[in-house]
């Protein structure tokens, strides 16, 4: 089963590698990390590097494909080629994901048109703007199109879309391998929860 | 301040993103990858490539170490060169701190010989053999050294050593920006939670 990240520069490292951790460990699983050229891809932090070992136009065809946002998502939903190449892929897949502001990149790729859908806090508005239907939860399903909140809410929705891959002794198994049994020190994970001092501080930065 | 997550083939991808995607947050963070060599080491899976941008002989010091887990962590447990490192660094750091196995190199370098201290659930034996007492913690703090549990539990320690740096509001922030609102499908996460079919599946595997 290939299972396909597209990376580029400014991409947010967790939106990927969470959902990596959880799908790597899926029979068969055949990842694959492309990118516009093969070689290093930066993070948003400028601070990390993974390594594409695909190129965009190599890749035509996907059982899985997970897009990850970050600053690198919300720069790229002008990039023709790279919607292209959401679109063209889409068509093959199985499922089609996106974790944090890639699903800003599948709305912009015309693909969440009158959807639920979600992405993280800060862009919910211009998720609407694709003529999705921003809904507050943090994994949501329409048909084979599962987008997720922010950042860490990938490993969640790599859950769940394990369990729809290979079933549910499949999807705990992987929980347990990974020891997923989180345990925030506080309860301040999403805007809902959050206490305001600590979106002044968000918003001072 | 400079925060360095050493790497060496076979690491686990999840056990140094995790945390890093919260400290790299922290005000004034400065973040290292550092390797036996400069340039690309990967993950256990052999499917992730991280850039280390720093070499082992060229960190003399450290505010805050983050050792990650992984087969190349119990493959590392006998070499003295990556122990003699994390030994020296350890003298200079305010906080070292592992995930996963990562905490069997700093119980082979001797930093846990006596103390509580935590590891991925099928390494509590080995983690013991070097004087450590394992403890069925997420997160254990003991001083300034802090293991946490198997690999996803970096997150949750990576949050609480936010709050001892800079502060729960800091910690909150980050927790927000990150959106770490955990919503797993299943409460499969450890040892004492996983129904025996999934514990079955990873045995057959």
């Amino acid at each position: 089963m290939r299972i396909v990240f597209p990376l580029f520069d400014g991409f947010t490292a967790l939106d990927a590698v969470g959902p990596y951790e959880v799908l790597r460990n899926l029979p068969d699983a055949d990842i694959v990390f492309a990118a516009p050229a093969a070689g290093p891809v930066t993070d948003g932090a400028g601070r990390l590097v993974l390594t594409a070992d695909a190129v965009f136009d190599d890749i035509a065809a996907a059982d899985v494909l997970v897009v990850p946002g970050g600053p690198g998502a919300r720069a790229n939903t002008g990039n023709a080629r790279l919607l292209d190449w959401i679109r063209s892929v889409h068509a093959t897949t199985a499922w089609t994901t996106s974790v944090c502001t890639g699903s800003l990149l599948l709305g912009a790729a015309g693909l969440l048109a009158g959807l639920r859908a979600t992405t993280h806090w800060s862009a919910a508005g211009l998720l609407e703007s694709y003529g999705a239907v921003h809904t507050e939860q943090r994994v949501v399903e329409q048909g084979r199109i599962i987008t997720a909140a922010g950042v860490s809410s990938g490993i969640d929705m790599a859950l769940r879309l394990a369990e729809l891959i290979a079933g549910p002794v499949a999807a705990q198994a992987i929980q347990l391998a990974i020891e997923y049994d989180p345990q925030p020190p506080f309860d301040a994970g999403s805007w809902n929860k959050a206490p305001q001092a600590a979106k002044d501080y968000l918003a001072a930065r």
